[in-house]
């Protein structure tokens, strides 16, 4: 339940998808990694809040206690932390597990890749951030996925909220993933759940309500920069001083426009410390209604905490990422394709080996294995003596453009008869 | 336990292994498909003999009751049968799980990848089979491992060999999954194992050592066609005319120099029905004496019975596929490597957007965004005013070629500076 086969047109259309976030995230530098699916139960266990129990446990069958991996930040903490490494630009492209309900047509499963991109270092504030924000508006451009907007925002500046709105500090976590679903639900029922199921005072979750259906751009930044109380919080202060230069930074990468301060962005893992960011497509193409609620195709932020929890001293290694949700993306290209009726090829053959007499079994061998040799991608029907007309038809089923032919002719004469399967033109080489 | 991280210089390794072993397989026509690391547990239970106590399961967290895939075979038996696919020619490059106890510096790991190719559907008998082994013979040529030989046998001869030998039935697999550890132990250890826990009589295995202590080419198959009692068995006929077949067509490919037919070679696998073979290295290098029993590196076979298992009418697709034992061949490469001194560069940055002076952060984000929209790899050191000796170094150590320089003098011209950071050449453009 919640898993797919991927037969060669799906697999085809996934590869390019990939192909194009793994060619941007070279483009900025980063350099593979691989972890294993398999994690100590230990290391995943009351990382990801309200996830933790989604996680997919192994059968104790002796030895370690283990369990799939969740994402693929945590695991990367844990690497980095292991291998006392303090410095690394990464991507790693690789499945994890959620025992989630799934909701297949809008490209939510149980086993799903995750395409992730970290920075990991003591940098100057926010130009890690920045290109991170500025790897997710190239991928979004490249895939021409339409009008976007990449919602921003920063757990200080939040936890600055909460703090004077009266929440106290034990509460900013199951507040922060209540708040979480406000792209989801209206206001009243997570207003609601604070209250009943978080224990937070009505008061206080309505002063949180003012802040968090603020959105804007810079002016919003100068405007709670001035707010009398938040400013007084020196998280929030902090928070809205490297949100301020975020923006510029943005600016000169030319991608502010797509860029939006919105409060309610909350993300609900717990491990974000900072900066956090979600990228949602704006419209919907028109064949695609059963996709309306795919909404968010990339997520990401800081977490400057999290290898410090691997690390037997507890010495942190500061991380911003970014994940694409790659699965949702494919859903909309895979329905966009099917759209527009376009075959896509599932094979690369260049040439078929082909025979228009009996008893030629033996010179298709040889020619084919010829060439193999030279690098050519060339097949043949897997029969003695197939018809000339189904060896064709073969090339037309899979859109292989060329056959080379060999008959009792062409072997006298020591040639072969390269025919161009679309146009039917023949030469003889 | 048995499974390991793979740091950039692997990664890249692992990289550059597997395009060649896809490229192998597309040059061959194979479509790629992708299945889930999560089966049923009732897919994988009873089709892998002695190896099912090696399947990982995971906790009945409620649901279905699953396992980690223990190879790609079944799971391809499976996709076959659950979508009726009579006929296909897929690889699939993935990760398989076996709790086998891990020997890391022979390439034995928990968590693993395997390669393969396979051929399913009803065709004229050998040819496809032929080709499994041609793509051995290319790969293993490909990545210049040094001399090898591919031994091959067939099931039916060794049921024949069985029967004649008056080994009942219900006996020949358990006696087939003793034979196989014939190439680690001597025939000694085999031959009581039989006697012993498979309840073989000592005569019965006294004549099966004398047959199975045969190797060598047409000559052999022609001389056991005329083996009075083993050319009265009908299942050993048939795989010996097969193999006379086989090894005709592997002449016509060029290859029959390094095919070998050992009637020692049995296969651990339950699922094999015809033809099996597997690629051994002939001579270890100097420096990977630890490296003594990597020995196998490709094995696979024909298993027409599997896909039936999965079909409710039981209805079969002949099959026949090859692994290629990528861990084992990455365990030399990466030693070879170690030995050469060579340093793998593990991300394809093409040029350093630097800045010789303070107070130029915004000119080096403005110019590496123009960069990375123009596709070109580009990076930056994260901080506001480093050091043009730091830039430069940054170059040497991750192989960079390029550094594009922009100072104060260049902006008021409008110009870069690209440095050459080899050979410290310069030129404004």
């Amino acid at each position: 339940q919640g898993t797919r086969d991927h037969p060669p047109a799906q697999a085809a259309l996934r590869d390019r998808l990939l192909r194009s976030v793994v060619s941007c995230f070279k483009r900025h530098g980063a350099a593979a990694i691989d972890t294993p699916a398999l994690e100590l139960r230990e290391t995943l266990v009351g990382q990801y809040g309200e996830g933790s129990k989604l996680i997919y446990e192994l059968q104790d069958q002796g030895g370690e206690l283990l369990a799939l991996r969740y994402d693929l930040t945590v695991p990367f903490a844990r690497y980095l932390a292991m291998n006392k490494i303090t410095n690394m630009k990464r991507y790693h492209v690789a499945k994890v597990y959620r025992r989630d309900n799934p909701a297949t047509t809008r490209g939510r499963y149980r086993e799903f890749y995750q395409c992730d991109f970290d920075i990991a270092g003591q940098f100057d504030p926010m130009i890690p951030d920045a290109e991170c924000l500025k790897i997710v508006h190239e991928i979004l451009s490249d895939l021409e996925l339409g009008d976007f907007v990449i919602k921003v925002n920063d757990r200080r500046i939040l936890n600055g909220v909460f703090a004077i709105c009266g929440v106290p500090e034990s509460k900013f976590l199951p507040a922060c993933s209540t708040l979480d679903k406000l792209d989801k639900v209206p206001w009243e029922e997570v207003r609601s759940e604070m209250v009943g199921e978080k224990g937070l005072s009505p008061e206080a979750a309505d002063r949180i309500g003012e802040y968090v259906q603020l959105h804007g751009g810079l002016d919003l930044i100068e405007q709670l920069l001035q707010d009398p109380k938040l400013s007084q919080n020196k998280l929030a202060k902090e928070g809205l001083g490297d949100m301020k230069l975020l923006f510029e930074y943005l600016t000169l990468f030319g991608i502010i426009g797509k860029i939006s301060f919105d409060l309610s962005l909350a993300r609900g893992l717990d491990y974000y410390t900072g900066v956090i960011f979600e990228a949602v497509l704006l419209q919907q193409e028109k064949h695609m209604k059963e996709l309306a609620g795919v909404g968010s195709v990339a997520g990401g932020g800081r977490y400057d905490g999290l290898v410090g929890t691997f690390d037997p001293k507890g010495r942190n290694v500061p991380c911003v990422g970014v994940s694409i949700g790659i699965e949702r993306i494919f859903s909309i290209l895979e329905q966009r394709l099917k759209a527009s009726g376009e075959k896509l090829r599932t094979t690369e053959t260049q040439v078929l080996v082909a025979t228009p007499q009996k008893h030629l079994l033996a010179a298709r061998l040889k020619l084919i294995s010829e060439l193999w040799d030279a690098g050519i991608k060339a097949e043949m029907l897997y029969r003695k003596d197939p018809k000339l007309l189904k060896q064709l038809q073969y090339c037309e089923d899979t859109g292989i453009p060329l056959a080379a032919i060999v008959g009792e002719q062409e072997l006298a004469d020591g040639v072969v008869k390269l025919r161009d399967v679309s146009t039917r033109e023949e030469v003889r080489v």
